[in-house]
């Protein structure tokens, strides 16, 4: 018998919601959240993943349920599953653990996802100013490509990898995080050193026991409580990992996590089929339920030998990262170029963030000439594999951000010509259109004063 | 004859200084610099640049000139060319101006750059409150690669470029670059919406008349005095393009370029043999005198038919740009992670310039171990291809920026190793390091606190 | 319920032996194999297949298996799939058949293959005078990756793809090849046009009645005896595509295969997880069972409008392909070059054949003394994703043609050192190696006189 | 001053002739060919060369040239160059010699290059038989694209590189090529083993004292005429590398050449601005002058320790190569495929050269359904960056080829459509086409019976 058919280690169905699975899943980041599973250095096994909301986001024809959403009940994760070496010895705070993925995909029978912008109130997004409603498309794959009804004119090869796999935190990380968070959601917008222009609310997402999943653990009890009430919110990237979003996690990466607890505690979820840099509407990747094959090796003592602290504990580390070697392939590449100037033109400080929602501003506007909404362009370069760079982050006052999209993802040819100048008048919005709510809440929305007159 | 030698229409003299040159140079952006070549539509040109200090850093063995270097005098620009159609019909205001890079590279005799960090107090750079000294670094071109006598071990292929192209603004448009960058300035940090940790000196670069070169036109005369108090420093990239420094402007590629004065007014200038992404030590690239092969076709009407303007006028609109077919490949990169939370520990809100910052410092801090000092790390990350990408934008209050490094540029394997850890202990620091000043100013650098055991 | 999903037209189960399966394999081409499957045009639909030879080769401790393989049994194909267009008209003889690979892989729970080499007197294959013997090597499959542990020391990722797809021949096409192979077997070596050095035995693989499987037709009726005779043996690339072992038919790949019969009948098998250009050991891929995902337009009257034929009638064709955008991306090759002069030192005539065997040659005698054997290595450039290019084929009387081996599948570093001579003297072959048979024919090898003295 | 500037060792002059030049030229391989310059080990150099017919191809209307050039005089090659180690010692047979390809290009004011077939008596080419006039075509280079008057529609960047590199054969080595080049031409068709279908005339180019030039020899002294007797023409590629046309010595690759002589005496010339694999039509790249420059290391015993003679003698060996980081980037393909059967139907065995040509072929008649000539394709897939693959020989008698056109050379889309059929009806041959002379002689030519209608 082949021994390289993975063992699976964490099964899902997808017919049950996520706290009936048999092994338990988890929404929070915890030192006491129970292992599910044990692997082994060397050991090739399998993971599988509900989407990141569990099921909540259907494939219909409305985008209610994404207006609705609770988010204080995502993100749903596999794990954690606990990593032992060759002899038996678990993982120990202080090494590094080695996760090689293998391969990933779909569930078979589960070929489609959903892109997706938040309503402003409720979670919002990159550009949620300019874009306040919520917003829906589906996907559905065709092997390595996807296509969305709701977006005609596009196909594309996905380069899928987990929004988020991480290591649990020990009690010391945790606390950094819960004290730090909490400075910046207490503080408030006065202090918040960035440009209001990229404002969204909350600032922060503070551990709340509601919609709290802890794997095995069962709700109610005491120690429930406490540690519902402590837990770490799985939205934003940290030192273990976590939703780092980083694109390029895909077949063949190797992740160095840090451990920080006996056994390294591994949690994973968040599937994309595939996602552009910057994951710009927040529901931004293709989400979907999905399976990783993975290997883990123990670098013991990989933590002093390779990363040094950048903060006022050893524990403040990264990951790091190697790319694997079958990423899609495209040699043209649209590039659009922002620079710290918000909408209102007022000069910014080096914010490569202003410097890139211009540039992502530009590419929308610019789409929006050759017959897509602006709707359905916030969510393709949410998911497509375009490509955000900081460019230039010296040339003071200006940072330079640019976003590079390939040009094969659309069946017509979206360069400048120079030859020949495009039909001019106005053009004709395609049709269908992304699934949209109404805006019902009373945040200001930006207005870019020059562009009013294309719509 | 063939007719595909290129004419050349701005041609230099590396033995002149930049205001002795033939076609003279200019030093600043204003709509009245006057042309000193025209070209045609289709036609294939050649222009040749001085470095961005016009020869005031030296291939020796200081870095005294980096540290008095005048930065009021950069960056020395070839042109402003004229661009006409095949009819000989200026470009107007409202076009776009279509440049493709056909071939650029070193000057024949000159092959050689330099990459260096300046004083905090003499223009700094992005890690400047960690490096606040002077440092330099000289680079030898064999062909496409480059090495350094300062930094041995590693050798790449350059991805050239121009870090400035651009066109001349309107005087509308410079009033408004004019006017917002003041308003930055005179506001002062205390209103300055990005973290402290990257602040630098100045905020924004005003004009000023001294060291001003405008061409043609003779220095003292009133209309000199007149217009190099008003015409806009070449610092930051612009709505013009300018100094973008997008090391993916190279040889193939194309820029559509909005045109704002009569004849567009191309100018070019601070040649890179290569640079990374975000340019970091700021004199980051390896900088260099150098040419470029261009065609321009004028597109008319194009910005209106392709741009859409973001902010208040019209003219608040940034450059679209397509990247060549030849650029180096690379298949291995390591990746380093950073977050949006500070060497002290504080969290900042989706702030994408601290968050590569962090990326940086970890990469340097990882790199260090290997046997470079930091400030071969730092000088090396400047100016080597690596990638600089914003890889997740929303998840608060955390943005997640990425640093891809290619490890085929070392001569020895930088990955982390699963199978067997390192020899442990101090390393040596390998000799020679970079050329290196004293910092004699008062301002505060940044210490990490975990990191000082390692120096 | 998401439409992606691929309807499953043909479904194998490994534990039955080919012609037990519920939809009958084939192993011949002839127009009247009845199809087991209908599909439409558009329609996403899911193939399985066992490998080649249908079970017969085992993941055991032997290559007897390989040394006794009947080849009149090969290769086992899945289909024939009738296509049909939107509104259920047949493809038409004439028109063209455009097949998208949109995935592919193993059969979940069979992650494994293998590499062999036949005996000389048993199939045979490129090096066959210089490797008489049956070898074999097992492969596992860690998502991407391969592993042997016969061949340590490499790992590579798969570049997957069906060794056989094609439409079924008409009776005239099928009366073309009987006649053309059946000349060139009649005729013997005397009349071969090729240098005796790679010559095998058959010349051509005619029909048999032995060994034959005719999906659903009945074994013994007089139809089947008629056909069994008349039926194209599999082994040969030809006019409907067939085997023509091209490593690139990869996810995302699109195939335009003439058509021949009502309904095209479109058949495949022989799928490899990996394989070098030439798979020169004949059975020289990884050969796996495993499954394709496809989809099929109909491009009517398409042959006249895309291919010409170039022969006597207008059968003589060849299909088209298009290369899909997620191959392994490999940046750094060792190449091997050969011309076109024999083990025995004669000159032939721009013999392309001859010449890409002395670059297979030159890389395996370069690699034994990287600790290899060289039955190693035979299987390994007959698997690893290696390129075989005619070079120039013009330069009378040297054909020039190039194996390039991407350096990363090994563990070492194999270039040639300019700086240091590696260590001299006789080295270790590692071990294990390959499984190996005895040989126990009578004909000739060919023995290389200059590299004797290194075994 | 920077160290990097290489030093020019062959200095060209094309107001010359090729025997004018002040570092003569030679256009035979011998080992008494004396040195026209000594490098050191490390050192960075230059060589610049005449194009391969030393200016007998002019850049004027007309084909006449290329009919009557007179073989006998090409290729004028640069150098021998001596090598010698850091102390002054020279690189000694059994040596390897690593040249590394810094950069090349053409000479500057003179960036054209033509592509041309041979009249059949005189060169012939791979496709002769189908197309025995001689043609030509001139492509002017803007920086990295080349665009030709005569093939309008197409423009791609070039992978230049030389044609010929080599070392100076021992006198044992150039009797071994004479005696079995030699055997073969006197032996005549009767005994050549490749199908009739790619024969040209002659079989082999043996030593010929006409058009002979040696290097600083003074011809008509009797050692002049001894060595003009034996010196061995530059035609085909060989041990010592020579004319091995393959396309991808670019920026960066590393060449390791086996040492026969002492010194090594490098030569190099045939400059090629852009080829496809197989050069097809013979004089098929983009046919230049132009420049190299190099880095030589010595590899002392490297023969012994990288190299298996492969033959009767320990100098039938092959060089190896490395390829280099900046080849351009294509990720769209269009491959045609051939089998080893020919024009008149006829089964071959495992003939990699008739696939090759049958590939070739189809590829022709498929774009010229495009609206190019047949010439003009002809000449394209010659010089454009096309791979030419030897995709399957083992499988018989079936060689399979494959030709891979990269589709964005194209300024119209070249693929079939699966969704409307092209408008049919006879297409219209652009204009202008390539220059094309009559042919006069009588040799058959190969019709291809079905494709003779399009025409």
């Amino acid at each position: 018998m082949a021994p390289s058919t993975p063992r699976v280690v964490v099964k899902v169905d997808l017919k049950k919601k996520p706290w009936e699975q048999d092994e338990p899943l988890h929404n929070r980041w915890h030192p006491e959240i129970q292992p599910v599973a044990e692997v082994k250095a060397g050991e090739f096994f399998r993971v599988e993943m509900v989407d990141w909301t569990g099921g909540a986001i259907k494939d219909d024809d409305s985008a209610e349920d994404i207006k609705n959403l609770d988010l204080s009940t995502v993100h749903y994760l596999s794990g954690p599953i606990k990593v032992v070496d060759e002899e038996g010895v678990a993982a120990k705070p202080g090494d590094l653990l080695a996760v090689e993925i293998c391969n990933l995909g779909p569930l078979p029978g589960d070929e489609w996802g959903f892109t997706a912008s938040f309503d402003r109130e409720n979670g919002g997004g990159f550009l949620t100013d300019h874009f306040p409603c919520a917003t829906k498309a589906i996907w559905y794959f065709e092997g390595i490509y996807a296509y969305s009804p709701q977006i005609p004119g596009v196909r594309f090869p996905g380069l899928t990898h987990p929004g988020i796999i991480g290591t649990a935190p020990s009690k010391e990380l945790l606390r950094i995080w819960n004290e730090r968070e909490r400075q910046l959601e207490e503080s408030g917008l006065s202090t918040v050193t960035l440009c209001e222009v990229v404002h969204q609310r909350p600032l922060a997402n503070l551990p709340i026991a509601k919609g709290c999943l802890l794997g095995k653990m069962e709700e109610g009890t005491p120690e429930w409580e406490r540690i519902a009430k402590e837990a770490a919110r799985t939205i934003p990237g940290r030192e273990n990992g976590g939703n780092c979003d980083i694109k390029n996690l895909s077949r063949g990466s190797k992740i160095y996590l840090p451990v920080f607890v006996e056994g390294a505690n591994l949690s994973t979820g968040d599937m994309h089929f595939s996602q552009g840099d910057g994951e710009i509407s927040f529901c931004g990747a293709i989400e979907m339920s999905g399976f990783l094959e993975l290997k883990c090796e123990i670098i013991r003592n990989g933590m002093k030998e390779y990363l040094t602290p950048m903060g006022p504990t050893p524990l403040h580390v990264n990951p790091i990262f190697e790319i694997g070697p079958v990423e899609p392939r495209f040699s043209e590449w649209l590039v659009f170029e922002g620079i710290s100037v918000d909408e209102a033109g007022r000069q910014h400080y080096l914010d490569a963030t202003v410097a890139y929602k211009r540039a992502v501003l530009n590419a929308i506007d610019y789409l929006f000439k050759f017959g897509y909404s602006k709707e359905q362009v916030y969510l393709l370069l949410s998911c497509c594999p375009c490509e955000g760079r900081i460019s230039g982050i010296v040339d003071s006052p200006n940072a330079v951000a640019t976003l590079a999209i390939p040009t094969s993802i659309f069946d017509q040819d979206i360069r400048p010509k120079t030859r020949k100048v495009p039909a001019a008048g106005p053009r004709i919005v395609k049709k269908p259109d992304v699934m949209k709510c109404t805006y019902d809440g009373k945040l200001a929305t930006t207005k870019n004063p020059s562009s009013s007159s294309f719509i």
